[in-house]
């Protein structure tokens, strides 16, 4: 099958609608939920479903590929090497449980560790935010244009509670510092609230499927992605990931180490 | 003029209705930003042309009611005996400001202090949430059920970044107790999830017109209202607002005290 970045795209994309369906149908009944590795990590039958489903779409059509996946599969994968597929099934699992609103499916396509096309899509609101380094960034449809490189105080930036709270890695304060802190709970919603102009940045831990898509759809529009050190951004393990504007980024960073 | 719930409620849509209008060929043009308290307190131009709109209408149709609103007017207005208007024309000044969304128009009808009917627009989705005591709650046209009452530790709590961060009145802790702390910016937001099921509370310090129109919407779906230390909500003053489902609110409170 083809791997050229526009009609891979084209590819998530109608995996996507099927998907889309297929969630909302469950929807429709009684849901199966399961804690993870603590109270606030679920897991549900849709999550499992949508993985499969995905997973079927992507062996069928790429048997070779890699498959790094949130639930049931390949967790302890960690060769990324040649083309790899993370799957994120759905993204935000506690606001689906919780809210049936605000919770993504993800797929990000990676070569050799390199970003080729990423896609997420707001299930509840059927809208799409797709694109990687060699192809436009469009979202519901319009193309995106490039960000602005906003300094931390001058625009909103996305967190995750806990870290914020407990102030770890004095993301607290870096949260203080912004226009504002938000939280939605959904990787997915903030790299599109990202794309869109929305925020200026995001900082989270978060698995190699939390952040390969954003990552595939967001660089090329000059947001700058490392860890808490400043290194890369290793897909083959989890990790703080911070993502923001060129100018926000380098004060997270001195921040963070407590400069 | 009526004083009927379900005619105050379809005046309001249809002020919300043309106010939109209005707001949106405003965005179109370059905004005028002041800073009022704070760095992050902020009001434009479109914020007081939407109130001077606003109030427009009330006095046309209502000469002899109290207005009390956000920008320009009726700030040490402390009397609220009688029909009163809390007007709060961009709820989310810093979301309409930064993003371009996330942000509501709110008016809350009061009479001698006691809820008549509130209504919530996100202008960008141009969606309204209306309702009150002796009226159905309705979204975007659909009637909303009463909301059940969750336990704490099984809802989305949304919470306000400074407080929270600071851990004042143990908000901190309270939000990690509860299912997940979120963060949108827009008290007007934050009441739309809560009618709408998807987060069992807010806690904020608010003004007036911030909490207004969300206590007469939802106060008779089993949502409870209070100050930190249990006291009714008194709109002649701001301050700090617990609502939540009363399982909820009684644990939020209990925390808050230290206990």
């Amino acid at each position: 099958m083809t791997q050229d970045p526009e009609k891979l795209r084209q590819t998530l994309i109608s995996w996507f609608a099927e998907s889309r369906k297929r969630i909302l149908a469950e929807m429709a009944k009684p849901l199966d939920v399961a804690r993870k590795s603590n109270r606030n990590d679920l897991v549900t039958n849709v999550d499992k479903g949508n993985q499969q489903f995905l997973i079927d779409h992507i062996k069928a059509d790429y048997p070779t590929a890699r498959i790094i996946g949130e639930e049931g599969r390949a967790h302890d994968d960690t060769d990324i090497s040649g083309l790899v597929f993370f799957v994120d099934p759905i993204d935000g699992t506690m606001n689906f449980v919780k809210q049936k609103a605000h919770f993504a499916v993800m797929i990000g396509i990676y070569r050799d560790g390199q970003p080729v096309v990423g896609a997420i899509m707001d299930v509840m609101r059927n809208e799409v935010l797709s694109g990687g380094p060699e192809i436009p960034v469009t979202f519901a449809g319009q193309t995106l244009a490039k960000l602005p490189d906003l300094p931390l105080k001058d625009g909103l930036l996305g967190v995750t509670g806990p870290m914020t709270i407990k102030n770890r890695l004095h993301l607290g304060e870096i949260a203080l510092a912004s226009s504002g802190p938000r939280m939605s709970g959904s990787a997915g919603m903030e790299f599109i609230e990202i794309a869109l102009g929305r925020q200026l940045g995001y900082v989270s831990y978060l698995q190699p499927w939390d952040v390969a898509a954003g990552m595939a759809i967001t660089k090329g529009m000059g947001v700058q992605f490392s860890r808490e050190d400043g290194s890369p951004i290793d897909l083959r393990q989890p990790g703080v990931v911070v993502a923001a504007t060129p100018q926000a980024h380098q004060t997270i960073l001195t921040m963070m180490a407590g400069r």
